[in-house]
């Protein structure tokens, strides 16, 4: 007799509307690799009218959620509806319920992953959350899997398909930032309030989700550093360009002697590196383990395929799972406390832009400011530009942060800097 | 009590080596994963009296293999001998035994997998291979698992670290290809008879293992058409750069609605493709899924670490299946008969390189046979070259190969062509 396992959704926006299409489209492959029929039994909805891109049938819609959580039959629940309050009572309910949560919602598992999986954990159940970073991509799986012989001591990730979207074009066509915004906005891979991807947020929340796996700690959503690319100048991917390097918005994760290090800001890496070629709205993971060396995963980060493609993904391990009787799925991650170390603790090599009068003596008082504090000079550039004024693009080898700051201080109260354009930091490796 | 799990090892070479010293230094991560202790109980070498690069217990070793598979305390085989007569009978009888086996054995996978597969299916065990391709990639697991809700429709990796070593000096360095050989031969990326890795065979075994999961069907050697890079010459990859190609040895497997195709062979991809950017003696896989879309995976495609990273990943699943009792792991893989579709049936834009007489009337006969056969030209470049002689280089549409070869012919048969010098396939997408 062939088994039946009943699930049901709360939810059925973009992810939601691709996940019933996969189910749809790829049912022999799914059936047969999950080894059961998966019979979608009801569907958090808010309005049961409306019309939706999916062939659903009505009958399944409820406006209900606990007619959903509290139907004995059903034994997944995939959580879609995103955000952090409704979300979270409802995946807490479902595991007391002794349901399997799968949840492509990366707020939820930023803020309160580490407390649901302990729940989880104590129900003899588990979170299954592949979905919630990267979209389509297998992270999640691979960090804890096919890595496990490894310890992780870098990851850096371009996690955020909006602002790489946007820094392609900037790069690519020359286009402005508010031009390429644009453009994001009206292919749909930017939202019309954009301030969550733009402002390093987005890629922050996954950055913790990602760091937690990946040095097997909880890591708080205060302990990452963020700056994002909110009017970032074309001139400065011009010039990192010039200088051999790409402007990205990285997701950066280190564990270092002194504790774990995380920080989501734009970065100059060189045009070489893997993750500088990638382009558009796609995503991709580069890490480092002291076995495996550098991998790199890559591929779309959103979307409703791509992202329902790693919910069924996590469906079908689920059910391979209670098929095989192994209650809780396995209990790879074994959390502790790992010490964060502050940012002015880290060591960075730093992109400078600067405008200064053209005059003798301006090159010796920046280069005095920076010896002061023992930060040397990788490359410079000088453009004259108009009205007695130069523009000065350097690059420092690799200092502490506190001292590029104190130089920074020095330079900015030399008389001949006019202004201090933009500052970057610069990955090599 | 600490549960402690025996293991044997069969072969102290590279990959051995690897996977004692990641055992070694990232000891508390492998255990904690695994959720078990794992002990080395004995090791298969040839010579016990060798120096080997890590610190091992000479009485660990021995060269009575059966010792090994028939000590029944041991529990799980790691077969890293390679070959395929003595590697076969080793596995064959482990399985019997009811050991787990873990192997990194491309051959034996390629050439038995099917028949070894079925025989740990009906003892109640699995066999483990993510190291038998792509060294530390993840390629084995994702494709079982992350993207376990797709069909697959393509995949086109770079898989063979040697070759692709080469493509990258000659690219990048604008070596001949047999200065770029010793060069990869030096490093130690080439074997001193490099045969196997130049005529495309070493990347066609691997192509099998990465089809016949992708494609849930038994690939024969036979079914794979492979053209190496033995030879290729630099001006080829000078002319493809102009165009805007990249040269690189591709092992493309797609399922086409008439069958599945597999092939091997030197292909211009575009140099902003993904894989384009895969240099010197790294591997990828490139996937296409019905719902993810487009995916790559990149990394180290060889070497001690790195595979012994893959190893180990396999070895702590084992495990972890072990205690959960899930006895014969996750059988996810269901093989059925599929069609292969034979070369001269398959379509692809052509590179075509050759030396005609420069004199009127030589570009219309080109392209009257082309037009004949309806291969129409995408691209072309002209030069003059000495003696009299063009040389001329041309890019077609995708066609049926038939049609190619039937064009070729009729090309190689006018008076004004010298030579046919270099014929390519494109992909352009």
């Amino acid at each position: 007799m062939e088994r039946v396992i009943k699930i049901g959704l709360l939810g059925l926006g973009t992810v939601g509307s691709g996940v019933l299409n996969i189910l749809d489209i790829n049912h022999d492959e799914v059936t047969s690799r999950a080894g059961a029929r998966i019979e979608v039994k009801k569907i958090l909805v808010r309005d049961p009218a409306k019309q939706r891109p999916v062939n659903v049938d009505p009958q399944l819609l409820t406006v209900d959620p606990w007619e959903i959580i509290r139907d004995p039959e059903i034994e997944v629940i995939i959580e879609l509806i995103g955000g952090t309050e409704a979300a979270h009572s409802y995946v807490e309910e479902a595991l007391k319920e002794k349901k399997y949560v799968i949840t492509a919602n990366k707020d939820l598992m930023a803020l309160a992953g580490g407390e649901l999986l302990a729940l989880a954990r104590g129900m003899g159940r588990n979170i299954y959350y592949e979905a919630s970073v990267g979209g389509g991509i297998p992270l999640i799986r691979p960090l804890k899997h096919s890595l496990g012989a490894n310890k992780i001591t870098r990851l850096m990730g371009i996690i955020n398909g909006t602002t790489n979207y946007i820094l392609t074009r900037m790069s690519l066509d020359k286009a402005d930032f508010a031009v390429a915004l644009r453009g994001a906005q009206e292919k749909g891979f930017a939202e019309q309030d954009p301030a969550n991807d733009l402002e390093g947020r987005d890629a922050a929340y996954k950055l913790c989700i990602l760091a937690g796996l990946a040095f097997n700690c909880r890591v708080g959503f205060d302990s990452v550093y963020v700056e994002g690319i909110d009017g970032l100048n074309l001139r400065d991917i011009f010039y990192a360009g010039e200088l051999g390097f790409t402007v990205k918005l990285l997701a950066i994760g280190e564990e270092l002697e002194s504790g774990i290090a995380l920080r989501v800001h734009p970065t100059l890496i060189s045009s070489s590196h893997p993750l500088a070629g990638v382009l558009d709205e796609n995503n991709a993971l580069y890490l480092v383990g002291n076995a495996v060396g550098e991998v790199m995963f890559y591929g779309p980060g959103a979307g409703s395929m791509p992202t329902g493609s790693s919910v069924v993904a996590d469906l079908i391990e689920v059910i391979r799972n209670i098929n095989h009787q192994v209650e809780n799925g396995v209990m790879e991650t074994s959390f502790v406390e790992k010490r964060v170390v502050p940012m002015e603790q880290l060591s960075s090599a730093f992109y400078l832009r600067l405008q200064a009068l053209d005059q003798p003596g301006v090159f010796a008082g920046l280069a005095n400011a920076f010896a002061d504090e023992a930060v040397s000079l990788d490359r410079v550039i000088q453009k004259r530009s108009a009205e007695g004024k130069a523009e000065i693009v350097l690059i420092t080898h690799v200092v502490a942060e506190k001292n590029f700051n104190h130089a920074l201080e020095k330079i900015k109260a030399l008389p001949a800097i006019k202004k201090i354009n933009s500052l970057f930091r610069v990955i090599e490796g």
